[in-house]
């Protein structure tokens, strides 16, 4: 079964975000400038964990999932422009 | 009837900054670097947006909101540190 999941993430060290972002899109789509969403099943959110955890610094960097058992459980609104890298995403 | 928002912003221009997080901590609460959450009514809501508006650029900055009919719909889990401004919060 899978989850809908929106990731929040900062990042201290700015040297550190390719690879953390090189992470996420193997997972989830980019929103915008710091945040992720996708539907993932609970294996990949794991993996997605593992593979973050070998590079995000616990002490420095914070990121942040929220997630739903269902996509429609949550609305978005957005104000200003939107930055989707994928535009035929939604 | 509140509604449970979480609200992900990317300001381009550093100087709008302290204006914009003076209007969200009116709000709602400051959970990370970048976003916000707290149930509002809709009226809190159109009126957290009308102030936004008067100060955000929206050819250059970006907020996004997300929001569920309730909050338990909607699951969190931090990776890295939490910092929150007001310990007690949740």
């Amino acid at each position: 079964m899978k989850m809908y999941y929106i990731a929040v993430y900062d990042i201290a060290d700015k040297r550190r975000l390719p690879r953390v972002l090189k992470i996420f899109r193997r997972f989830m789509f980019w929103i915008q400038n710091s945040s992720f969403e996708g539907e993932l099943t609970e294996g990949q959110f794991k993996e997605l964990k593992k593979n973050l955890k070998e590079v995000v610094k616990k002490e420095e960097d914070s990121i942040l999932f929220f997630y739903s058992e269902k996509k429609k459980y949550i609305s978005r609104e957005v104000m200003g422009f939107e930055k989707n890298e994928i535009t035929n995403f939604i």
